[in-house]
Parts: structure tokens; C-alpha cells; sequence
């Protein structure tokens, strides 16, 4: 989530009824700015050796979880703090053996050994115990494979498990863990839980603060880099829906708790993204308010139809020129004759908006700019100004110590 | 200069015989960030709106130079500072009646009247004298038009007059213009003067601090955008280390002038540049660093010649692959039988350099993300954070004020 991302959903969220611009709760917390380099020559990180950097103050590879060059295990946050006897907890919308949630818990030469880090999540033990307290997100085809049921495990350590959404609220005390789909939890856009980010957080908060002991929680609101590499300008906005009324919540809780502190960044930016295209000075960002569904979705409804003009305005609300609209009417022809239809045309689906909206991308990978950094509560002015992603996790660290 | 051109600046200015990357000037001044919409539904900012927005405080339609929607005259920070009988400076690299300067100075109903604009600065007096004391950059073919030749009013006020950059050592006191081209400044990327925002800027500083009076000064690096505007990475990247000079120049100044304030920020971004594409996580900025011509006189070059490829190897020590290098070839045969060969085959070489260093953009046009802040020395506190465009204007005409 770079700053074209935070711009963005302040002109998507702005009230047209109104004459100012609202500010947004990003706007309220940002404090400064983050380099985000890996340790090589490419100076565009990926999300393990970024996470791994923000877990443990260390430059890595690309694809490195908390590792070094050498493939020695880094400390992380989340250990240390294990270690100090503090409550510990990781509320994500990826797989929780993603590569973020796994920089903090796990030490792997490769984020791609997702079965491999599901199993070191039981073995990478701080007296005895995993070093979560909580987990919350997605994940359940690594943790109870047919060859091995890691939940069980989970539960000998006293864990509470669940595997359902509509569960959440019966979790009453920690230790526990919650895997909430098979991999990555459901985007938010069109989903029977758009504010997932936010319902786990806040259970989570309940959770950590129902004993006096500090508490350290990792939130990653993963899926707005998702959006990114599908360069999908409406799924990035209802994911940044999601983190924004998650902070709003987290902003509440350090009101009523000025104990606490909040550090909130982007691990890198994703996709090129940018409000205006091809010499147009606009950015329609308001109008992707009405889509409901995600391209995906609205591809499937639209190669059900002989009516596909209708459903692309029923799901989206976005007004076509005739033009546009023989294309539209065109390319759902041409998709019935792929071999994958829905990806073909979600993929228009998707161009189409940003055509539409003046939406920008230059790549399906990340991209190097920085990111910012937003803080808030007790010794939020450590992290004003330009820093590295290295220094956030050093400055957190020692906190974490004192 | 948006986020990813500083991101940019501090790669392509890597050392790399260190295994660090350094930071730059702009890291060390960074802290906050500036949303730059004008006052209509587009979200994103032309020149003439974001300078109306810089230099008094108020949102108005794009074109506007520093009058309301209604057209009515916004009064701007130059003016305020010249009313309470400060000493006032503009230096920019674009023609000094361009928008940035224009709102700072004059009040029009259009960017686009440079005569009218050139004019005024001679109409629109505060105690019969023009507003700024001093004024360097370029426009020559607006102030000694063959009808009407301004620089003699300027004279009639009292102000030295050059025209030639050789002859800036010459000024030793206020007020004075210089004028060092038709329009803009020559682009710094094979100039003769590379530099040259950062000898006018220390010129004005050793003018401006001959007399005790306080003095404001606006600076502009006119030519980033420019480059923007073109997707010229290179010559983006010449016109930053022209600004880092600069800036640099001006931090060791406050240092030793602590009762100073600097406050950089940029109009807006512009280009939707990004760092990495179409799915690559590289950005080969350094590289960058061998380019010394600009796009236009490479292809000038290339096309007075039969070998091509040993042009561009001498001109940019960029390595292409065969199938790059068949390209170039094709693409100055293809340039040869066009209307206007160099101009294609500029763009051509744009675009194969940024292929080769992995370089996005997304639009001609300027791009709706929020700009950084950077400030220092007096006072500087006071633009941390996220703030709109108006804020600062409005901090700084009260600090003006006191």
C-alpha cells in the first residue's frame, strides 16, 4: 500500500455532498515515510524479505522468511516478545503461513514452503509454547492436510480452534486459533464479511486486553497488494475499506488504552498504481463506490446473459460510451470462445473500469516507491520523518525490550 | 515530484561500491505529506491550481492564476511579504511568468496568457515597486517582445537587467532580473549548466541576505514535471540532482542562518512514474547515471549516422539485448522515412530505456497521489504530518505575518 493507495481511497471515500475533501483516518496518522530495498540489486523487495525486515531489522533476500543471506534465523518481534512473557497475536486476511504473518513467526529459506512453515509454527516453540498466542486469518489446507492435522497440535498446546467466521465470537480466551477459509480469506468486495480485517481485530483486541500483560499484535491487511497484482482498482478499494475502519477501531481502543502504541506501514507497493492515465486530468475514483462485485463475479453473471450491457450496469453503475459498449458486448463474445472465458473477460472487466475511472498500472509485480509510516499513541515521534523499513523494526524492538 | 521520484532519486544516486544505500537530502528533510486536488470533481491538479493553492491559501479551478473561481484576485504570500517590506525572490528553471511564479506574482484568469502575465508584473505594484525584488529563470520572449520591451520598465524601476547565465556573477545587489533564455532554462541533462538552479539559487541567497531584512524566497525546479510530462526518466533524474544541490545548498545556508525556514513540496506528481513493470522486481536506476545527453540530441545523433548502436552504447552504456538492438536499428530506419524523424525516434529511445532499466509510466498528464513535505530550520514542526496544499500556504502566511 503505497501513497498512490491512500490517495486514492480518500478521493473514493470523498462525500460528493460536501465541498471539502474528508480526510481519512491515514491522513490523521501519518507520521513519515519508509525505503522499502531488499538486500540486492534490485532495489524492488518482495513481501518476505520486507516482512522479514520489519520482523527483525534485517535486510534479506527476496523471499526469505527471517532469515539471513546466509540463511541463519533472525530474532523476530513476535519472539522476542514471546520471550519477555508478553501476549502475543497475528490477525491476517492471507494464509497466517503467508509470507508476513511467517517472517514473524517462523525462519524458512523460502516463502514458497508453505507446508514447511505451517509445521515450524508447532516447532519453533518459547518455553514450550508457539509463539502466537493467536492467529487469526486463512489457511486450513496447511494446517490440517490429509497426512496431518496441525490443528490437533494447536489443541495439545491448549489451543482453541475454529474454522468458521460465524465461530468467532465464541472464542472467549487465548491461547487459540482461527483459519477462516482453505488459503486466503474471501475479498472483501462482495463478501458476506467486507469488514473481516476489522470483526478479527476487534476480537482480537478483547482477547489480548483480558489480562494486564503487554501484548504485541501483528495486523496485516494482505489483500490490498493482492488487489495490486491483479491490478484491480475496485478490489483494492474494499480491501482499504476494511483497513481503514480497522485502524479507526485500533485508533478507539488507544484512546480509551494511551498505554498503547500503534506503527502501521506497507511492506512495498504493488502494481504501478495511478490516479490518472493517458493524459486525462481525472481520477473517477468516486464512482467505483457502486461496484459490489468483484471483476470475477461480474465476468460469470455477464457469460450467463445475452444481456451483458445490462448486468455491467446493475454491478457497477459506471456509464459507457457506445463505444465502449460495443467492446463490452464484443470481448463477452470473444470470451465464450476461450478456453477461460471468466479470466478473459474479468480481465476486460477490469481494464474497462480503469478506462472508465482514469485508473493507472504498470505491472502485475511491486514497485519500488516508498511507503508511508503512520503511528499513534505512546512514542509515536519515534517514527517521524524518512527511515528505512530496517529502522522501524530496531526502534520496536527496543521497545519491545524496555 | 511525487513519491516515486525521490524513491527514484535515492537509487539512481546509489553508491554502488557500498553495500548501504545512502540516504538523500530529501530523506533527511521529509516530514509529511500534502494532498493537492483542485476546486472541482477531478481530483487531480494542473500547475496554475496547486500554485493558486501554494501561494494564498485558497482552492480554485484549474488554469487559475492566483484568482477565485469568481476571478476575483487571491492575495499571495510575495505579495504579503512585499507589503510588510520583506525581501522578496523567485527563481525557477521554466520561463518566470510560467504558473508556479505566475501565482506567486500575478493574478489571471488563464495559465496561458504569458504576455498578459509579463505584463502585470510590471502593473501589479506594492509601493510602486513589482513584487519581487529579484527575479531569475527564463521567458525572454515574453518580457523584450519586438512591441514592447519590459526589461526597460524593470530598468525605469530601478532593477539590473541580464540576460546571459555567464553574467550572473555580475549582479551584486537588488533588485534585479535575469532572464537566461526564450522560455525555459535549457533542460540540466546535457546542459552546459547542470546546475543551474543551484548557481541562481546561491546567487539570490548572497543577494537577498545583503540587506538585515527578512527576506521569502520561492524556488522552483520548473523542469521535474517537464521531464514528467515527456516520461523522460533521465532527464528526470538530471533535473532532481539539480534540486538536491539546491536543496543541499540551502540546508547548509540555514545552518548557518538558523532563523530560516525551508518549506519544498511539489505541485503534484506527474506521469504516473513508477519504479519496477510489467511484472519485473528490478529498478535499474543506477544506470541511468551514464545517460549525458538527452533523448532528442541522441536521436540527432543517430540520425547522422549509420551505426546506430554505437551511438546509443556511447551515449547511454545502456546493454540491449540482439533483439533490443535489431529494434533500435529498425526503429531509426522506420524514423528516417517520417515527418519528423527525431521526434519519433525520442520517443523511441524513452521507451527503450525505459525497458531497459524497468521503468513505468501511466500517463502524459499529471497523477492525483499526495506530495511530501520537507522542511527545516525555523519552525519547522509545523508541517509534519498529512496536510492539504491550502495548510501550508496558510502556516506560512501567518508566520510571514508575525
Amino acid at each position: 500500500m503505497g501513497p498512490a493507495y491512500t490517495s486514492a481511497y480518500r478521493y473514493f471515500n470523498d462525500d460528493p455532498n460536501t465541498k471539502a475533501v474528508e480526510k481519512t483516518i491515514f491522513d490523521q496518522l501519518l507520521v513519515g515515510m519508509s525505503s522499502t530495498y531488499p538486500d540486492d540489486d534490485t532495489y524492488v523487495t518482495d513481501s518476505a524479505a520486507a516482512a522479514t525486515a520489519l520482523a527483525t531489522s534485517h535486510k534479506t533476500y527476496n523471499g526469505a522468511i527471517a532469515v539471513t543471506k546466509e540463511q541463519l534465523p533472525l530474532t523476530t518481534l513476535l519472539e522476542q516478545a514471546k520471550a519477555l512473557n508478553k501476549t502475543t497475536a497475528v490477525v491476517v486476511t492471507s494464509q497466517i503461513n503467508h509470507a508476513t504473518p511467517a517472517s514473524f513467526l517462523a525462519h524458512n529459506e523460502h516463502r514458497r514452503n508453505y507446508n514447511e512453515i505451517a509445521d515450524s509454527y508447532l516447532q519453533n516453540l518459547i518455553a514450550g509454547q508457539p509463539i502466537a498466542d493467536l492467529m487469526l486469518g486463512g489457511g486450513q489446507q496447511y494446517f490440517t492436510r490429509n497426512d496431518k492435522d496441525l490443528s490437533k497440535g494447536f489443541v495439545e498446546h491448549g489451543y482453541h480452534y475454529i474454522n468458521n467466521m460465524a465461530d468467532l465470537d465464541r472464542l472467549k480466551q487465548l491461547p487459540a486459533l482461527g483459519l477462516f477459509a482453505k488459503k486466503g480469506l474471501e475479498p472483501a468486495l462482495g463478501s458476506q464479511y467486507p469488514q473481516r480485517l476489522m470483526q478479527m481485530t476487534e476480537k482480537a483486541l478483547e482477547l489480548v486486553s483480558a489480562s494486564t500483560k503487554p501484548f504485541m499484535m501483528m495486523v496485516e491487511a494482505s489483500q490490498i497488494d493482492w488487489c495490486g497484482h491483479s491490478n484491480d482498482i475496485s478490489c483494492a478499494m474494499a480491501e482499504m475499506d476494511d483497513l481503514a475502519k480497522t485502524v479507526t477501531l485500533i485508533k478507539a481502543y488507544i484512546d480509551a488504552h494511551p498505554e498503547t502504541l500503534l506503527v502501521m506501514t506497507a511492506d512495498h507497493s504493488t502494481g504501478g498504481l495511478s490516479l490518472g492515465r493517458a493524459g486525462t486530468y481525472q481520477w473517477k475514483g468516486q464512482s467505483l463506490k457502486h461496484i459490489k462485485a468483484m471483476p470475477k463475479a461480474i465476468a460469470e453473471k455477464m457469460l450467463q446473459t445475452e444481456q451483458p450491457s445490462s448486468i455491467w450496469q446493475q454491478t457497477t453503475q459506471l456509464a459507457l460510451t457506445k463505444e465502449q459498449n460495443a467492446r463490452l458486448v464484443k470481448n463477452v463474445a470473444d470470451a465464450k470462445l476461450e478456453r477461460k472465458p471468466t479470466k478473459y473477460l474479468s480481465r476486460f472487466i477490469k481494464q474497462l473500469i480503469d478506462e472508465v475511472t482514469y485508473t493507472g498500472w504498470t505491472t502485475s509485480g511491486h514497485d519500488g516507491v516508498d511507503v508511508q509510516v503512520f503511528a499513534y499513541g505512546k512514542g509515536y515521534t519515534a517514527f517521524t520523518g524518512h527511515q528505512d523499513n530496517t529502522d522501524i523494526a530496531a526502534i520496536l524492538m527496543q521497545m519491545v525490550s524496555q
